[in-house]
Parts: C-alpha cells; sequence; structure tokens
C-alpha cells in the first residue's frame, strides 16, 4: 500500500544542492520532499560566485535574469604585487573569462539569494515548499525491493524528527560569532527570516517523529553529511594548513583604483583576494594565519575589524574604510573528496556532502548545484519509466570526475595564495608571479564551469572521428549561439529553446537544403524520425505531443527566405495542440531588424554548411552524440542503450 | 487644512494612459489617486502592439523584460498581394523596423498584461493600487488658487461616487457581445478577475460620495472622456467610412506559410491586417464593410466565426482552421483630435481622451502611455518644487504635435486599407501595390516611436549649428549604445543608466581624456559642475546626494585601462552613502570578456572622439540640449528657464 507520505525522492538538506534538485524535480512534476534541519534558508554570507555555466542552467529553468539583474558582473581579473622597490603595483589584467565563453556574464550574488530564486521556483513549477526545523533519526534499506523498480516499490525507509529550537539553530562554520544584519535583507527574504523565529509557532510539533519511505533519497546536507555516513562512507584528503578570513562590507572609502574588480594582492605581510559584490558590498578573502597537522587555529582573536586592518596593512600604501560588515567567518582550507557518490543507485549524496575545498575558486556552490542538475533528471527518467536504471550509475562517474578536478585545482590554489611570493629570478619554494598569472589564466575556462568534460559511457558516445562539430565535443554542454526562427524571423539563441523540462534533443543541423541531394538525406532523416521504431516514435507515449520525449531542432545553413517554413516533413514541426509547432526551424541567418547579430552557428561550431550534422543532446544540455545525416541510425542505437521503448 | 483624503494628483482612469502616470508619480512618490469606473482591469483583447520606444520604457522602470519574455516578437512585415493572374502572392517583406531602431523588440503582448505591469509597478514603488468601481460626479476649480502653487492650495476639488454594479459594468466598444475567456487568464490576473465580482464586497459602499481635494487632475478616461467634457473640450474630426472586426484566435491549421509573421493581405473580396500574438495567438484585423456619413453599421450580423469566413474568403486559395476565439470586436474608424490638453495647467487630460485613431499602426495604447509619461515628470518637479509651473505648458504643446502627426498618418493608412487594390498602371481611386509598399516603409520609424521629434521650446534648446552630435537631435530620444563602465569593466548600454526616477542627466562625452588639453577642459567643465551656482549643485537640496536632481554621467572616448576611474574629479563620481558612486564614469570601449560588442557610441553619434561634447536628457529621456564642452555656460542658461534654485 502507498502512504500519503510517501514519496519518489526525499531529500535531505536545503542548500544550493538540494535546493536545485528538487527545483529540476519540481519541473518534472516528481513526488518529491525536501527537508533541512535549519529553520530558514541562507539570509547573508556564503557562497557568492555564480559562473557562467550556472546562469546558463538558471536560464533554462527561467530564472536568469533575476541573478544577472541583482548580481555584480565579473569582467576582469586584476592581480597586484610588489615591484624589485617594493612598491605595490598592477602587475597584470586578464579577462575573467575567455571572450565568448557564454553569452551569459560571471554573476556574484550572495547565496542566500540563489537559494530564494531556486525556492521561487520550486514553489512555482510544483508548490514544493522546504520542510524546515526537520532532520533524519534513521535510515533502513529493504534488500529484496533495491533491484525492484515497479511503481510500488519503496526500499527505502527514513524516520524524520521535528527538531526543538536549540537543535535547529542555523550552522555557521566553527563557533565563531557572526554579523548578521537582518537589516540588509531584501523584502522577499524578510519573510523567511521572520518565519524562523517562535512567533510563527515553528517549532510547535517539535520531538514529532514520522517514518517516510522514498525510492530514492539524496544526501544534500552539506559537509558533514549524515546521509553519506549512513551509507557508510566519508571525506577523504587532508586539511591543508592555510586559515582564512572571510568579510563581506562596504567600502565607504580607498584610494585603490580597482575596488570594483576581482582583484589579487600578493604582498610581503600576506595575500588578499577582493570581489566585488552586489548592492556596494566587497568580499575580502584574506589569510590570517595558519596550522600543522593535527593543530587547531584558535578563532576567538578573529574579529571583523582584525580582517579589516590585515588587510590595509596588505594594500598599504592604498587606503582603505569599510563600514557595514553584513557577514564574516573563518575557516581552514581542506581539499577532501568522497570516493563514490552512490550506493546501489537507491541512495545518493551530492553537493558539499561529496567534496569539499577552499571557496576562492568560487566553485562550491556552483559544483553542488551542478551535482543536482546532473541527477535530477536521471531520477526522473526511470521513475517516468522512460530509461533503465542503470543510467542512474553514471552519475557517481561523471560527476567524481569533476569533483576531482576541481580539489586537484583547488589544491594548487590554495598553495599560490598560501605560499609567499617569489622574488623575480629568486628561489625557494615561493610562487613567482608569472607563475601566478599563468595559472590564473589556466583557470577562467575552467571557473567559468564551460569546460567540463564527461567521459564516454552509456549517455556520451566517444568522439567521431573525425569530428563534424568541433565546437560541440561529446561530453561537454551545448555551446549555443543565435539562428533566426523561419516562422517569425525572431533571434534565437539555440541554448534557449533547451529549456530544462526533461526532453532530450536531436538538433539536425540539415546543411543547405535548397541542395537537392542535401534535401534528400534530410527527407530520409526525417522519415527515420518519423517511423514507429525510430528515436522519436518508439520512446514517445502514443497519447503525448511528438516533442515530449525527443524534441527534433532544425538548423539550416541557408537564408531563413530561401525556403518556405511550411515546406518541411511535418515530423520537424509536428502538430501539437492548439497549433502547429512553429519553434522547430530555424536559420542560420541573420535578423532583418538586429543588426550585428549573424547567427554564424555553423562557423563557430565547425560544421560544414553544405552537409551539416546531427547533435543528440541530454536534458541537462551535454552533448551525447554527433553524427553525420546519413548516420542516423547510431541515434537509435544510441539510445537503445538504455530508453525503455513505450508500447 | 489639509484632510486625509487630498492628494496631489487625482487621475481618473486606469487604461494604459492613467496606468502609466500612476506608475511614474509612484516612483517619484508623488501623493496620487486613481479611480477607475470599471470593476477590473482589462483582461483580454484591446490593444496589443508595444512598439521599441515603449519597451524603453518600461526598461527604464524595470519591468521591460516581463514583456521581452512574454510577448511575440514583431521581427518582419510582409505583405501579400493578387498577381496578374489574380493569384495571391506574396509582393514583398521588409523589417519591421530599420535595422537598429532600438535594443528593444516591437512586442506583441494583451493590453491586459501590460496593465497588469504597471499595476504591479506602482504597487510596489509606492504601494498604490486603483481604487476601482469609482467616478467622478462633479468637478470645480477655485479661480483664487488657480496660480496659487504654495503647498497647501488645493484650486480643483472632485466629487466621487462609488458605483453599483450596474454602473460599473465592464465597457466594451459599442454593445456587441464580446468573447472572454476567462479560462485563458494567466494566474496572477485570475486574481483581478476574481475581484471583480461581487463575491469579493466590491459593491458594498456603493452610492458612497467622497469629495476629494487635488492640486492637478488628469482625466486618462478614454475617448467618452468625463473630465475632458468639464473642461468644455471635445474630439474634433469625422469618423470615416470604415468598419472593421478584430479578432484573436488561435490558428490551429493553415497552409499560408506568413501565420507567425505581421502580414498585410489585399485581394478582390476585401484586405486583412494580420499579427501574430503571445501564447500562438493571431489577431486578424478585417475590413468587414463601410458606412456612409451618418449612418450606422448593423453590428448584430457579426460574430467571430463570420469574421473568419471573411478572412478565409480573402486568403483563399491558402486554408485556415481557427479556434479559442479569445475576445472580438466591431469598430467603425475614426481620427479625432482635441485641440488642447490642458486646462489653466491644473486639469490635463492624457490618452484617448484626447485622440483617437483606429488601432491597425499600433499606436493607441503606445501614444497614450507616451502621454503621461510626457507629463509626469513635470507634474513631479513643481509638486517638488523643483520647477517652476509654466513648465507644464509644455505638456500639451509637445504631446498635440504627436497626436497631430499620428492622426494624418493614421487617415492615410486607413485610406490605404479601405482602398480597392489598384491594378498594376490602372486607373481609379484605389492604392497601387508600390504605392502600399512604400507607404509601409515610411511607417516603420515613425511606427517604433523613436521617431517623436518635439520643437524647440523652454525644454528643448533649439538644433545647435553646426550638429556636434547629429545621432542625438534634440526634442527626440536619447539613442542608447553600449559603454563600459571604467570601474567594474561592465558592459552597460546607457539608456539602462537612464532609469526614470526624476533625475536630469548630464551626458558629458568627454572626448579623449589623456590629450592635455581635452583634460584641462574636462576639469574646467567639472569645476563648473561643482561650482555653488552651476547646474548641479545649484539645483540639489544641500542635504541630498549630488547626483539626485542633476546627474552628470562622464563617458570618455580614450580605453578604460589608459586612465584611473578615482583619478577623475569628483564632482564626476561624487561621494554618496555609503560607498562612492563609481557607476558614473564610463568609457567607449569594448569589454574584455563579451565579444562583437564594441561600444561606438561615439560613432554612432557621430560625435568626435577627441573633443566630445555635452547632452542635456530630460527625465523622460529627451535630449534638451547638446553643446561643446568649453559652451558649459549654456547649461545654466538652460536651467535657469525653468528651475528652481534650492537654497
Ligand atoms: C565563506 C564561504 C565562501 C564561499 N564562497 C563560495 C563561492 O564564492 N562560490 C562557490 O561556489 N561556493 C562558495 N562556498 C561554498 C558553498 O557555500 C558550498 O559549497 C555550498 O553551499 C554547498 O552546497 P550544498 O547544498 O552542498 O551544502 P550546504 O550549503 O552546506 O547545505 C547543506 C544543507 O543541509 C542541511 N543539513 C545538514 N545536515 C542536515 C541534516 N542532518 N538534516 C537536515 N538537514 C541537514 C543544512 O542545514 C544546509 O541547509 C563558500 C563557502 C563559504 C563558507
Ligand atoms: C480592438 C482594438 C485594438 C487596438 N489595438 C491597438 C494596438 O494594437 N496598439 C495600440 O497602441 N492601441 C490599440 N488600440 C487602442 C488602445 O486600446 C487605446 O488607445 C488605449 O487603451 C487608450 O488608453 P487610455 O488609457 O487613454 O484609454 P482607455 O484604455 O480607454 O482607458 C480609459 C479608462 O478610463 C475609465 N473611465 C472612463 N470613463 C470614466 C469615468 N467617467 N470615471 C472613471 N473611469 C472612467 C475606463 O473604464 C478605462 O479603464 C486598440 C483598441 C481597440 C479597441
Amino acid at each position: 500500500m502507498v502512504a500519503t507520505n510517501d514519496c519518489d525522492v526525499l531529500i535531505v538538506g536545503a542548500g544550493p544542492a538540494g535546493l536545485m534538485l528538487s527545483t529540476w524535480l519540481s519541473k518534472l512534476k516528481i513526488r518529491t520532499r525536501i527537508i533541512d534541519k535549519a529553520p530558514t534558508k541562507v539570509l547573508v554570507g556564503h557562497a557568492d560566485g555564480v559562473q557562467c555555466r550556472t546562469v546558463e542552467v538558471f536560464q533554462s529553468f527561467g530564472f536568469a535574469q533575476r541573478l544577472v539583474d541583482e548580481g555584480a558582473h565579473i569582467n576582469e581579473v586584476v592581480s597586484w604585487a610588489l615591484d624589485s622597490k617594493g612598491i605595490l603595483q598592477r602587475t597584470g589584467r586578464i579577462p575573467d573569462n575567455e571572450p565568448g565563453t557564454s553569452r551569459f556574464p560571471h554573476a556574484v550574488l550572495s547565496q542566500g539569494r540563489i537559494e530564494r530564486f531556486l525556492l521561487d521556483a520550486m514553489k512555482d513549477f510544483n508548490n514544493l515548499t522546504v520542510q524546515r526545523s526537520t532532520a533524519p533519526v534513521s535510515l533502513s534499506v529493504d534488500q529484496n525491493l533495491v533491484r525492484d523498480f515497479s511503481p510500488n516499490s519503496y526500499p527505502v525507509s527514513v524516520t524524520l524528527r521535528r527538531l526543538t529550537e536549540e537543535e535547529s539553530v542555523p550552522t555557521q562554520l566553527g563557533a565563531v560569532p557572526n554579523g548578521l544584519h537582518r537589516s540588509n535583507l531584501l523584502a522577499d527574504d524578510e519573510f523567511d527570516a521572520a518565519k524562523g523565529t517562535k512567533e510563527a509557532g515553528a517549532f510547535d510539533n517539535a520531538g514529532e517523529e514520522e517514518t517516510v519511505r522514498t525510492k530514492f533519497l539524496v544526501g544534500c546536507d552539506g559537509a558533514r553529511s549524515w546521509v553519506r555516513k549512513q551509507m557508510g562512507l566519508s571525506l577523504e584528503g587532508d586539511a591543508a594548513g592555510a586559515v582564512w578570513g572571510v568579510l563581506d562590507a562596504i567600502v565607504s572609502e580607498t584610494t585603490f583604483p580597482d575596488i570594483r574588480l576581482k582583484c589579487t594582492v600578493q604582498s610581503k605581510v600576506g595575500s588578499i583576494l577582493i570581489v566585488p559584490r552586489e548592492r556596494d558590498y566587497v568580499r575580502f578573502y584574506i589569510q590570517i594565519g595558519s596550522t600543522k597537522p593535527g593543530e587547531r587555529f584558535d578563532r576567538s582573536s578573529v574579529t571583523p575589524e582584525s580582517i579589516i586592518e590585515t588587510a590595509k596593512k596588505i594594500m598599504a600604501p592604498y587606503t582603505l574604510e569599510c563600514s557595514d560588515f553584513e557577514w564574516w567567518t573563518v575557516y581552514e582550507v581542506g581539499q577532501r573528496l568522497c570516493k563514490t557518490f552512490s550506493h546501489d543507485e537507491r541512495l545518493f549524496i551530492a553537493g558539499d556532502a561529496c567534496h569539499t575545498h577552499s571557496p576562492k575558486a568560487g566553485q562550491g556552490m556552483n559544483t553542488s548545484m551542478m551535482d543536482a542538475y546532473n541527477l535530477g533528471w536521471k531520477l526522473a527518467h526511470v521513475l517516468q519509466g522512460k530509461a533503465t536504471p542503470n543510467l542512474l550509475k553514471t552519475y557517481s562517474e561523471e560527476r567524481y570526475k569533476v569533483a576531482k578536478e576541481l580539489i586537484d585545482l583547488d589544491y594548487k590554489l590554495s598553495r599560490m595564495f598560501s605560499a609567499k611570493p617569489k622574488e623575480e629570478g629568486g628561489d625557494g619554494d615561493g610562487v613567482s608571479l608569472a607563475e601566478f598569472k599563468a595559472f590564473f589564466k589556466s583557470l577562467s575556462r575552467w571557473a567559468s564551469g564551460t569546460a567540463v568534460h564527461y567521459r564516454p559511457n552509456m549517455l556520451v558516445a566517444p568522439e567521431r572521428q573525425p569530428a563534424l562539430a568541433p565546437g560541440l565535443p561529446t561530453g561537454m554542454r551545448f555551446e549555443s549561439h543565435l539562428v533566426v526562427a523561419l516562422a517569425d524571423a525572431r533571434p534565437w539563441h539555440v541554448g534557449d529553446r533547451l529549456v530544462s523540462n526533461g526532453r532530450w534533443r536531436i538538433i539536425l543541423f540539415a546543411g543547405d537544403v535548397r541542395d537537392e541531394e542535401q534535401k534528400k538525406k534530410l527527407e530520409q532523416v526525417a522519415a527515420y524520425f518519423d517511423a514507429a521504431d525510430g528515436p522519436v516514435r518508439r520512446y514517445t507515449p502514443p497519447n503525448e505531443d511528438l516533442d515530449s520525449v525527443v524534441e527534433v531542432l532544425t538548423i539550416i545553413s541557408n537564408p531563413r527566405i530561401s525556403v518556405e517554413p511550411n515546406a518541411f516533413p511535418a515530423i520537424l514541426w509536428p502538430a501539437r495542440k492548439p497549433s502547429p509547432a512553429y519553434d522547430k526551424l530555424y536559420a542560420d541567418d541573420s535578423s532583418p531588424v538586429t543588426p550585428n547579430v549573424r547567427g554564424e552557428i555553423y562557423k563557430n561550431l565547425g560544421i560544414d554548411p553544405k552537409t551539416g550534422c546531427i547533435a543528440v543532446v541530454r536534458p541537462d544540455q551535454t552533448v551525447s552524440l554527433v553524427c553525420a545525416l546519413d548516420e542516423h541510425k547510431q541515434i537509435g542505437d544510441f539510445f537503445a542503450q538504455f530508453m525503455i521503448p513505450q508500447a
């Protein structure tokens, strides 16, 4: 029997990872519950960097603009260091991203606002909210049901407990008091702050317990993950010796000219990382000491004032006056990683529960959300009977690789920051300016999140040789460029059509269809898509729209007005309620009204404009497969590995 | 004595004109009341075209993105006509706007949604809402107070009456029943629909009267304006003979290839205008008959089905199947205009109360909102003691000119549509295809709203000869281009910095400030701005931020990194609470991360990159004055005409 409190996915922890997962699952209408032991979301402080790739994903859920409008944008990274006379000088400027990395900026906005966007979206998509002041107390997995994926099989049972106010206090890193200035909250967060108080009756049911059965349990419960412990796993690696202070403040006066740019400043006194923030705030990351293995740093001496004092010394002779200390903390840098992120494909962990590292590369929140973004559609596919459960194995594989790269990189980065600067031509274990700059440059693509590259597996075909679209390597995210719709001449970023709604996409770069031979090829591909055993009809339930599981988007290389939009085979713009799908056909062309916007997607992706190619793109926008038009049968073979035909 | 229900501005009518005015006044924190006799806002139908210029204004209030996301976009206008064999053919395509007209699209979205955005904004800005089911019953003006602009002088008294349900029925044009499908409403409009019902207690106070004293009364009460009548004015002109049907429907099937483009179709049977709409809707404008002067058209025979039948005949041999008739109406085209829009600068009218015409050029809603946008800041300036009341005279002058041009244009346009097409080389009073196309082309700039050009007056200096910025004619809206901020390297459209907050802007095109002589000129200008009798300090109350009345934005032509952002004179990036104004300094430069974005504002506006110029821009983004750097005293003389020094 199914109990009313059973669910398909139970998420423990509503930080960035948990909220991204619950947003994704809400969008896909999966029966989801999400709990968190804390009484409110994050209000100030914590992570802030949102990399371009994450903004692309926000766009696919419809809330990128909120971030772009509210956030500060990082365009350039400036390095400052001492010259041979010991005077602080600007030693370099590099673009924050390689130009053209993404159509979105690298934005900086406090974690609490990101959580707000996700909370709003999940409420909007499926009326899902977080059950707060609640934690799991026990977990059992029925081994007889673990391999049973029938609809009424709930192998996982979790007992949840409503916490008392004492148990539910928001966790900060360590025991350092921190400055939580609620007066700075935006209106839509004030309500959350208020809800976390006794008056709202939040703790009336404290102590009550409830047992929930679920098909999947996902631990998004941070670095000290309870779920991870139940899985018998732990974070491995060592805590490095650097102790850092972080402070968000307003710089009311300074003679330093680059206070609104991301800067690294290295002096004899120490190093500092400056990150301009929204609402005129500035974040300072300052190394305030170091510890030997086994030692613990005495945090009691650290105050916002002491952080600023250190900053002043590093930045001398420039002046620095700060006010409005919104938040601060102290942390010891450690790079640690869990060896697998899942157990029996029934229990999963994501985010800081899998990997921890310093915040300087601005990766923690992003990587955590991207873990969840990788996992969400896979869970939904299995729950909706679209795919076989073995595709869930790819989650840990794919994301472990990313986390490992991140840890390695962070290790290097922390060393760069902690090490004493080395005089030009000097010796010793310091870091030379040239090394520092070269490293920062190599970091930029990686740090944008667009360099993530999954290895070939069931969901990622090996790269075709020779590549037909060098700009679309399999295993990487689909790189968006502008095209123009045939039906209404409107310019669109292809990425804006890759809405996160669980669909696979076949991007049919049809080439120049004025050519008779190419047109014939297109018709053959269309006939294959239209066939009962083709990849579209085979996996689409008979009573659903033909674009609902595998959506075909066609992009021709010839000019928009050289063809009639309604002359294409019907499967390429299928009938749909209430009107035909005019949003499937595009041309690599310019817009009649927007100057300087030439699509040039074929050119940018290196696709032959005569013969084109076909790209299969996953629901998380990862390129799975690229093949030639006459290799279209590969698409069916690819899907047959894991998709379940819908009778 | 001031009564609690007194207000500074009372607005009668909450259509597009009234809501734009109340949004503007809310933003400026003016004590405003707005009433409407109808129980709800518009829910379906009515106007839909939002021209580029209107989108720019929406952007200045912060809600352009809602429109851009929800609306259909018009990129191209296609004309169809019979060829010499009598077969319907595509006879031309023209861009809907000249490329580069605006950074925003021409969007199409139903009037009810526009009203939603305005209602949300005014609530957000100053918690202002519309008092519905309320109409004025009497009006008196105390002639002794008309010239008294002291704070406690309320020369206008209006008695308002809460209406009964019968009196408050939403007005449709004429008595034709129309199809109001509430099931199609978006969630945030459903509430409005519900509020208009008896259950909400909307009519509990029916019959009650209240007398309100106000400083200004603005009639935004549509074509049959009650306020206009009280002013002793009327609409003049004649109602032309054409009778048109308008229908919003879903096209479920068609062989016509351009159904998602704006099309004119001319056949022997008649003419049709097709406008693609949001949510896959299509609007049809069809001429269904004509009347002689004095006659009245019998509307009873018109149904959505009869409109579609006519459309089918015009569009034959193309097929057309429609469903989901959301709204329809019938109207007789009339071009009428009121000879002045104000009375004693205490009573004003705006929108359809001043001018009516056919909806085919998509101008009614736009022109109405732009009337209000012109008026709002002027009222606020007078009420806030910033300017003398004589600047209010410019409202009627400026907007009458626009309305007159619109009426003349609409007259021509209606004739084009109503006239029989003329065979190529044929004779008679028809309209040839060439004429039709040429006219549509000339229309496009005008229809974008960016061609509005006020004549020289107190607020618009005569064009300097020779022009220093040919792309910035005085009396026209400031044309936006990209620049890059000196402080954070972020690209910005200058237009996005011209937020509608009541400020004047001085755009200081400082030229190449690496040049010593130019730098000296810049310093002289800055010294002038910084002087007690300069245009900045003279008009800014001593306890307010230096950018709060006249904001100076500086744009240099030399590269961003060739200067230090904090090396500029302090008045150009004034101290401000809590941190200095980093958002005042820009360079005509490219962004480090965004490719293909080169500012080129000097080039686009025709400004000499060595010597620059200064542009004074009104709070409604109209260019007032352009002068050379060493003619900066002109700025003081300009402001001295109407601005009040703040001791
Ligand atoms: C000072 C600082 C600066 C940072 N800067 C950046 C940055 O610039 N960019 C960046 O990307 N990242 C940054 N990070 C890292 C970032 O905050 C984390 O990586 C990110 O929050 C991890 O998200 P998560 O959802 O995995 O875990 P968390 O955010 O830790 O969320 C875990 C959630 O689970 C809840 N929880 C824990 N245990 C239980 C339990 N037993 N039962 C119920 N609920 C539980 C917690 O209350 C919490 O809400 C920074 C972190 C810090 C501290
Ligand atoms: C079919 C159709 C299509 C159109 N298409 C377009 C288009 O594509 N583009 C375009 O720009 N325009 C179009 N228009 C015109 C557009 O609707 C009007 O120009 C616009 O609504 C005028 O705005 P307004 O605020 O001046 O007047 P209205 O929208 O008429 O608003 C007047 C308001 O005042 C209220 N009111 C009236 N009298 C009183 C009173 N005595 N007391 C209290 N309240 C009162 C009314 O209830 C109403 O809410 C179209 C119009 C129609 C009918």
